[in-house]
């Protein structure tokens, strides 16, 4: 019952949960270093053992501790391409704010020039991240365009958040979604 | 003659220089914490109040080693706007790649969250590395829109070195330039 292989069995969910939950906690507060099983163990009020039980490989924790994160509500699509891809922007905002996203990207693009173990995390996070506007532009946009389209949007956010002290506030979002509607000749209205 | 409010004199220019090289070599090794004026000065091979003659605020300091490693080679108008757009932006992914603008960007965005001192800094920074760019928009865009096309293509680069390994191909780039020189309605061939 408690195998960990078998994640429906609702101990182990809880216990994931749990754990994975403390992960964010110290992957927030101390960076991906303090990210080991014996730290978030205590944490989380579970024995060492347990952790490493479920989670062998640092690697591991880390990755899921930074997917948890990213697991962020997205957009639900409305089929207006216009008013998705604002959506979807605006949860991008909402995530970078409400759940310290930018703090967390800020330190995955910090750390990972250091830390050849995080690239693979990184990769894995942003796909996971980017999966929902893709989505939305792939039926229409391929290869460069289809990569240009997603990096302007998905940048402007993160321009803003990172750099620029808050993300893009409405009105240019707006302006930004406006563009790449006109600019790549997408369907409108 | 050796009076550091006259920077005119050739021993004063030469030792700003040198501590300022020594400065951003502190910045990219060490972080920002790393650039305090002792320790600076023995990167430089300096007496410690050389520095603080010249920097008495250790955010001066700090402001003006971001603003050397921003002082990146910028692409010169030819007047053609697409052209000028796009060798900005492979001004700003060569700075990146060859500078490490990527990195102290990175340690930026990550650091001001945790260091109020830093927004200034920050800032000042972005606003100087952007410059550029904006000043081949404004006179054709403003308010909402210029922020938009600015966040978006700066994005596009910043997204790619930041969060995708590399900053995008030179395919890429012109798709974001195509699209925002149509998207915007901006002067083009």
């Amino acid at each position: 019952m408690s195998d960990p292989e078998e994640p429906q069995d609702p101990r182990v969910v809880r216990t994931r949960a749990d754990v994975l939950r403390a992960a964010v906690s110290v992957l927030l507060d101390e960076g991906p270093e303090g990210v080991t099983q014996p730290r978030v163990a205590r944490a989380a009020g579970y024995a060492k053992a347990t952790v490493y039980a479920h989670w062998p490989e640092r690697v591991d924790l880390l990755r899921d501790a930074f997917l948890t994160v990213g697991r962020m509500p997205h957009h639900e699509p409305t089929g207006d391409l216009r008013a998705d891809l604002l959506g979807e922007l605006q949860s991008f905002r909402r995530a970078m704010v409400e759940h310290r996203l930018d703090r967390v990207l800020a330190v995955l693009a910090e750390r990972t020039a250091s830390t050849p173990e995080l690239v693979e995390v990184r990769d894995a996070f942003v796909d996971d991240g980017e999966s929902p506007l893709r989505a939305l532009l792939s039926p229409h946009l391929s290869d460069d365009r289809l990569s240009a389209a997603t990096l302007m949007l998905n940048g402007a956010v993160l321009h803003g958040g990172l750099l620029r002290g808050a993300p893009p506030a409405d009105a240019v979002l707006e302006a930004a979604v406006d563009a790449v509607l006109v600019g790549f000749d997408l369907p409108r209205g």
